[in-house]
């Protein structure tokens, strides 16, 4: 089992140095730390458990070290920054695994740039030597890249003619897209093995400036201080820790504090309950910080985001999630109104950043969503995001026989129109009504209002509303045919499905990069026997099909 | 070798009729017709043969019928309008064939919707039957579609619960972002083999309306002379006959009148060479369509047009495309004066868009493009989009020792900065400057000047600009090493370099739609001996993989 939480004090590949306003996260792979015996992290290579250890360490920045607003990027090796993916590793992993942990890296990159564009906490890189591939792409995720002028010192993407994959991790839309990297420069770029060094780096956009290997330190600082004077965050807060998650794993089921999940394997099914607050959760700031990681809306983003996170990694079978909620509405409702109402609060923000970014997490994740609304749920506010965030969702019209709960209802809360937006950049309910504004203007009128299952299908915000006699079977039918289609089929229809409308960085990264990196891990000149990834390292030469397709 | 020209009297597959403003083009499919003997074409299904007659028909129905203005598409077949690309058909072809097909077919459907905004031709789409996958794809294409209402005519998408494989040749793309369906709904109705009939199609957003099936004529008429209305084609002129191109192929070159292809073999490169006119086009409107076929810019967008599908389709090999030119400039630019000078005339309209469409096509190609820039060259305006479209360009700085003729020049026209836009609605200029619009008004303010390369240089218009000396090996390396590298890694990385900037329904299906599929029809859930794809109609299930990736 793959484990997502870790600590700084068990890090083994980044040492977090904080002085101040200025963080250093400083790149030290462990060699023989590799999460498989198979492959030695050499160069300040990187495998799945480097980067869970540098996305738990962005993270404590953003909630531990309020006091830091700039974090530089560098590497504690002499002459190498970052060799990027581990290529044996990569060589040795199977398809699913290659593209999942790819799916995590990029999530953690864009957690990265998430926290210079809203947390006041700008990321930048102090290259200290080699930077390649996924070294380079680690960098291109930061505001600004400081390289060394040694003389060899080189940024480069040299996976294509070195192992015929693609510079998936955001490598090749974010030089085009983000640094506006000549296609033709670009081009070039991507074809060299050895990279590009020194003054024509910075002419043709690859680095924001070089230094010389002497004054990188003192440079860097004096930027990271440039970044700071623009930031927010406050300069005399105390952190929030991030204590471990009260989590139980067995054979069936994980489970949290608030939220559960049922491993059903006959049905391939992940049935994933979020729970609404107990009491109601604290109003003011200095309640919310004196909570700290037991706030509810904190401590149910952290452990819904590692629920996805082991879902994804370590229950493939399990194809189709299915979402429910329980609890008082009210309750969820106060929490969002916690957020709203002190969103000024650097604590408050990055719970709410968080919380954006799970969702997100959800949606690009190669799960089939159906949710689905019952008595007894409590699909308001930030909770009703997990309707829309579904693939198809069920609401019960009426109640079941037996039950004396009053009929499910759904409920609009202002944080569904701005601080939850996908990748897209669209809120959900922008995305799901394109082109429909009038039918978002319906759904914002009926914020804080309770809908039964007529009016939230008259709304559109469901997609079907069985009665009790036929909720069994027709959502038994949906789950069960989800379970008898191939996973990649779905996996593609859902993808091209759910991102309507505007394309931003992310959405490339996520759903045309990917894509074409995946075809790529598929193909036989990449990990055939005689493919680039499988000879990489061996003295023989890969054999291609010259064949384009 | 696959063939792209044919004639309406030559169709097997399609019936055009003529009938005033309005057009009907009927697939009325000939089973015992297929491009091989493997598979019969039941049920209005297709294959390339059937594609490359109704690129055929939408081509000639611009430039043959002035006086069409609107366009209906249906079927000849009684209760079945169109069942789709035949699966035996796609069970047998090659990974390469796949891609292929769906490219081209992308291709006509966009060029469809390019005749719709643009060419004052509307087309429509009346489903007298079931339209299943790919039919319904067609009808997607369209701008206005109706449906019978008999109680069995169904518009569906099943190529995830039949197949394993996506809707891949626009359907899912055009559902959300051009339709406007709701997420829900669509993935409903993706996973339906039997799709959405009657009211519901409308509600849903499929279909635009539902009429009895005797008064589907009668009322798409209606329709048709609706769209009519608000063309602005004319309703007196003459057709220019789209004679046959006067191609010659051998075993190392494909030769037309502008356009020459050598195959090199050895280098596994195409060298295209396009050429001036040799004489000055003419400029008046009357000289223009008494020219018909022959006026350069259309001759040569014919042959330029012919040669890249042939290349794609019979060349796969030959994986880097170098482009050069020759002939004297000024008539280049003589021949875009009479295009911008015209541009109200609708041959002229029409021939603009066509050229726009062959640049595009070279966009979307899955090949290594080279632009050479040599003395005799006539890289002017049109013919400077070859320049652009490069992913590389190499410009002699000088002249080769002992050639007395003047160095090579390149020169901006103001054809290159809108007519000629990319897929993502861009010209190449904006694409190449992205966020730097000062950039792209430097390159127009030299609009007709003469740029000798160190001036192309400077405007950032050529990616290297060696000398005599270094001219050979330069070039020779780039060719080379293009030749060294995995054809399949060069596919994924041009796919992401050369569409910076924002997306449109094109480059999504292009770029995002494609990439999946390319990605599903590797994966062994789809054709693997097991997969759905090869098993569909043996009456064995599939067996899949279960696992999420």
């Amino acid at each position: 089992m793959i484990d997502f939480s870790t600590h700084p004090d068990r890090y083994r590949h980044w040492k977090l140095d904080v002085d101040g306003e200025v963080a250093t996260l400083s790149m030290d792979v462990s060699e023989e730390s590799g999460l498989k015996p198979d492959y030695k992290l050499k160069l300040n290579s990187y495998d799945l458990g480097v980067d869970i250890e540098l996305y738990d360490a962005v993270q404590r920045l953003r909630f531990e070290y309020p006091n830091v607003r700039a974090v530089i990027v560098t590497s504690a090796k002499d002459r190498v920054f970052c060799s990027g993916a581990n290529i044996t590793m990569l060589g040795t992993s199977s398809h699913g695994e290659k593209v999942n942990f790819c799916k995590f890296t990029n999530e953690t990159r864009n957690g990265i740039e998430d926290a210079t564009a809203n947390s006041g906490q700008t990321y930048m890189c102090a290259i200290n030597g080699t930077a390649a591939g996924g070294g380079y792409e680690l960098a291109l995720a930061t505001d600004h890249i400081m390289l060394i002028d040694d003389g060899s010192s080189a940024v480069s993407l040299p996976e294509v003619p070195l192992l015929a994959v693609l510079p998936g991790t955001g490598g090749l839309t974010r030089i085009v897209d983000k640094r506006y990297v000549r296609r033709d420069h670009s081009d070039y770029f991507c074809t060299l093995t050895e990279g590009i060094k020194g003054k024509r780096a910075v002419e043709w956009k690859l680095v924001d400036e070089i230094v010389s290997k002497s004054a990188l330190r003192e440079k860097s600082l004096e930027r990271a201080r440039q970044f700071a004077e623009n930031s927010d965050r406050p300069s005399d807060a105390t952190g929030v820790a991030l204590v471990p998650l009260n989590r139980t794993i067995t054979d069936d089921a994980v489970t949290y504090d608030h939220v559960s999940v049922q491993l059903d394997r006959d049905q391939r099914v992940a049935r994933i309950n979020v729970a609404a607050p107990m009491v109601a959760p604290p109003t003011d700031i200095a309640a919310i910080h004196a909570q700290g990681a037991a706030f509810w809306p904190l401590a149910m983003a952290r452990e819904l985001d590692d629920a996805i996170l082991h879902l994804r990694t370590n229950e493939a079978e399990l194809g189709t999630w299915v979402f429910t909620t329980s609890g008082d509405a009210d309750l969820v409702d106060a929490g969002d109104r916690a957020l709203l109402d002190n969103a000024g609060d650097w604590l408050v923000r990055e719970t709410t950043l968080f919380m954006k970014r799970v969702f997100k997490r959800i949606d690009v994740t190669s799960r089939s969503l159906i949710t689905l609304i019952e008595p007894g749920s409590c699909f308001a506010g930030s909770l009703f995001e997990l309707v829309l965030v579904a693939d198809r969702s069920f609401m019960l019209d009426g109640v079941f026989e037996g039950d004396n709960r009053p009929p499910a209802t759904l409920r609009a809360g202002d944080i569904n129109f701005g601080p939850m937006p996908m990748c897209n950049d669209l809120t959900r309910l922008e995305t799901r009504f394109l082109n429909d504004a009038d039918a978002v203007t319906a759904v914002r009128a009926s914020t804080g209002r309770d809908l039964d299952a007529q009016a939230a299908d008259d709304l559109g915000l469901v997609t079907f509303i069985p009665d009790d006699i036929d909720w069994e079977d027709e959502v038994r039918l949906a789950i069960e045919e989800r379970a008898s289609f191939s996973p990649d089929s779905l996996t593609g229809m859902e993808a091209s499905l759910r991102f309507a409308g505007p394309e931003t960085l992310e959405t490339k990264i996520f759903g045309r990069l990917s894509a074409w990196q995946n075809w790529i891990f598929q193909r036989p000149n990449a990990v055939g026997d005689e493919g680039a990834l499988k000879r990489f390292g061996t003295g023989l030469k890969a054999s291609f099909d010259v064949k384009r397709v």
